[in-house]
């Protein structure tokens, strides 16, 4: 029988989280991870290998590898590529996701086709920035199934909306039902038109909670600049979104079926041109079963517009 | 340091159930067991307490114990009493909780006074049916806290309702956000007009699924009828409602603040009478911190009031 | 891509709570009951199915099935047959598992042909009692691969043995190294020469606690004993053995090379006959990789030869 | 009632892995984060609050705080101070942890009085390195009781010893019972004499494996040298560690009375002069319950010696 694996490219500050919660989830029995620096590779691999010797600890197969890992692999998850830095003279900026464009390019035209050579059975999970254009570049790079091919997206930027509400309502963000769509980054669309605590809308919230609730404009630069709080505070931000990376995982291997705002090319849906962006999605083992577009507003469709430009001219910036 | 701690108050196939997911939870240092029939309450703490000796289980202090237990206790869950029992002469019976009101009563007027006698603190949760008119009943006896005492009321028939739902468009029940309210019974109601698919709402969801869904009369019975189902397959129901309870103390172990319908005594929400039903509720650590009450369409506020007066009706035939 | 899948066959007290500890494990995306009470099997399938809706809980694709779903699954659990029951005269009888040897013959030679009908790649793991007898017999029946079907054996013992021992010392059972080899049941043997706490042995352990500890028999009485101090007050023992074979679960599907004393054929070990009981064992993906046979001292090798004799008798018993 | 709750002191490699396995033990409904550069900890504290609005995460109340919140913490962990760094000229060098001693000393000088002026009643568990001399320190510099404050000592190395074994015979580690003892370092000494597999020990186990097994001088370098290879390969090591101290954390908060090897002021044991080093001890929830020193061999006496001396040194060398 055969046992099931991930594979892992990219060991950074995030690979290495996604690494962390991949041997913790008891989803997989063997791990790989690949880097270009091959001694991170298999200095993160070994760290968790001994770890494994602590009692109450699962016992998994974690070593570094090669892309010909990728032929049995049950799903590859990608998080290689550089990461946008904090402004060392500005402590509030908001460095751009798009900036690292050209090195991304240079990353997904190296690793697509080394999987591709291997595989096009395993779901393939991009985190690598800017992650919609990567997605994107991906599919033109490589005629992967579209369905088995996508990013954590504003998996994230959703986490991070569901934050800022719970946080302000004074409940959980578990019990808020929402999410960003469009660009996993600057012009990520908060969608208020939708969400909702148990079904209470974000009028009668307010009535709720006695107080003004703020604008989609003023909650979207919350949950934008949330990221960037972390960013200029710590240098870099990892645990969202590899905590994100690992709940696709979850409902890949168990085949739930779980809806999550993902990456995903899309099919003309709202009349958007050929660009790959966040939008709920039914998600199993044979990866984004269906997509599930929600109605949206106008401010809503025209954000979502815009930031599908914004991301098709930052696949434009990906050229070599 | 004190030990956090648990009471299990009834170990019937409910309670045998709620021991086993706490034992699982890693949210109790010590587990406290009491039944009338002393031996099962021993028993069942016996197979639990040798079972922490299988390698990669948490111990727990696992003992019978008495009332007395409940004076350090974080909480109280009591699945005490007498359960329906499937008809024999009608696979598809449908026999009505209520009728287990006078031994219930029995049951509430026995208990309540005991733990009273030994807290005010701990927080109490009911599984006992009639679910609705004990936790009434439960208030009349003795002046416990009102946010410090409720049911897992219709937390199990939101739990089937996302099933059903879930099954039918092939998603994950944990992806849809709905519930009903009201009476933990035949007369619970199903909140369509609040439901939905990560925003998306019954209507829109029709039009996705490409087939026409059911209406509310016809959910609310694939719903009381999903209890039932299992009742006349297997003699009985408890894991759903265990695993319930076991939500509910994970929120308020962890002071989470997740919002469930649980079952809980009103302030005149609705215009309702003095009641206990069911609606959505924050839930942390010291109880019930407020209720959400959704907006309701009219049939559903019809229901409602009709749920509200079964209930009552169901306290009444508690009397001794 | 396939998901990983369990059958679970026979849903009784052992039986339902296998399904439950799967369902909670993770483990797997398909679990299939069978019973020869179709009600049974249809009514836990559905119970968990809908325990699925409880905000927290991994959905499972849990239904009934029939042998057909042994196909492609990587685990049968066998908890089918007759259970021993509490003489309702005598509150400390000890009622022997080997008085279910006829009717548990028939469970066998019904149950294997039908799962070796369809593979011979699952890993199938019996908890039917008489076990040894039982899995001796499932051999003798069938040609399936002998590392692929064993049975829970002592596991179970072993957990009451280091939970006695950790309750006289003031420790985790988990710290306690130890085990009983031979007979899941009356014949049980204690390995005490090979038990330690963190490689403190026996004697030394005595030191330590200061207080005298019992001796083999002693120690032999008080394990047996345990089981049916459980069974005498709760009718039954389930939450055990059902932990113990999740536990199985989890070094076979993550692959991880644990030692368990499992009941499997052996192949002449201590110059015992052609029987099976349990011994230490690595478990992984294959199934039992390779026993790992202790030294014993006089007296533990006499038990063992009499706990084989035992087995064999058994054996005999369950002809039809 | 009142949370439970973590104080994190130190957010380094180390410490930020201590918070990230802390959030998903379930085990704590609040956690604080303390750091001497403000930005680290709040940035880490900010990370992992906003990942709790990913679904399937437990909320938990993480935020950067200060001293005074160790008032009512249940335990506080120490990860604070330097690293050992990876020789640039010498992917082979292995870098003392003593080199760490004066910088330590100042750490333990600052960050003790500030702990011990709000609570005697938390459990404190150091990560510093040097560790044992560091702990030793603490208890020199603070009348804490000694029994609630203590260090992860060797459960990492023998967390490594076991891998090291468990790899070599091709069993979990899980199933090897062993560790290391003394130092947290370079002297640390492995405990062939004690360990075993499921109760079988080396030389047995040497027969059973078919090929000679190294030497305690060739164990002791391969786990002394497990740490460095993960060292200079990727910069620091972390999971680990901050692995161990959550495992600490479980049987702490659980009081599950497990053994563990952990640093801890040694009360005359061996003969050994006033130092804290590791050895088995009984951990619950008031900290360590009892020390459990194994018998030893001579060599293992002697190295255990001169491992006491050592660290006496590096105490010497911690002073201002």
């Amino acid at each position: 029988m055969r046992n099931t694996k991930l594979v892992c490219i990219g060991l950074g500050h995030v690979g290495s989280y996604v690494l962390t919660y991949a041997m913790e989830s008891g989803l997989f029995a063997e791990i790989v991870t690949i880097d270009t620096a091959p001694g991170v590779a298999h200095g993160e691999a070994l760290d968790q290998s001994q770890s494994t010797g602590v009692p109450g600890t699962d016992y998994v197969d974690v070593r570094a590898g090669d892309y010909t890992d990728c032929a049995d692999a049950d799903m590859i998850i990608v998080a290689a590529g550089a990461s946008i830095l904090p402004d060392p003279d500005n402590p509030n900026a908001r460095p751009d996701r798009a900036g690292l464009a050209k090195r991304s390019g240079d990353v997904v035209r190296d690793v697509m086709p080394k999987i591709a050579g291997q595989t096009r059975d395993a779901i393939v999970v991009f985190i690598t920035n800017p992650l919609d254009a990567v997605v994107h570049l991906a599919h033109q790079t490589v005629d992967y199934p579209v369905e088995k091919l996508f990013g954590t997206g504003t998996m994230l930027d959703s986490a991070r909306l569901r934050w800022v509400v719970g946080k302000r309502l004074g409940v959980d963000p578990k019990s808020v039902t929402g999410y960003m769509m469009g660009e996993h980054g600057l012009t990520a669309v908060p969608i208020l038109s939708r969400l909702n605590v148990q079904g209470t809308g974000w009028e009668d919230l307010e009535t709720w909670h006695g107080e003004q609730l703020p604008g989609p404009e003023e909650i979207k630069d919350a949950v934008v600049g949330a990221a960037y709080d972390v960013l200029n505070a710590k240098g870099w931000t990892n645990a969202g979104v590899a905590r994100s990376a690992l709940e696709i995982a979850r409902t890949v291997m168990l085949d739930q079926c779980s809806v999550h705002p993902v990456c995903t090319r899309l099919d003309g849906e709202y009349g958007l041109p050929d660009v790959s962006l966040s939008m709920p999605a039914v998600i199993g083992r044979e990866g984004i079963v269906r997509r599930m577009p929600p109605k949206l507003n106008e401010w809503e469709i025209e954000q979502l517009r815009a930031s599908a430009d914004y991301i098709l001219a930052t696949v434009e910036k990906m050229k070599p």
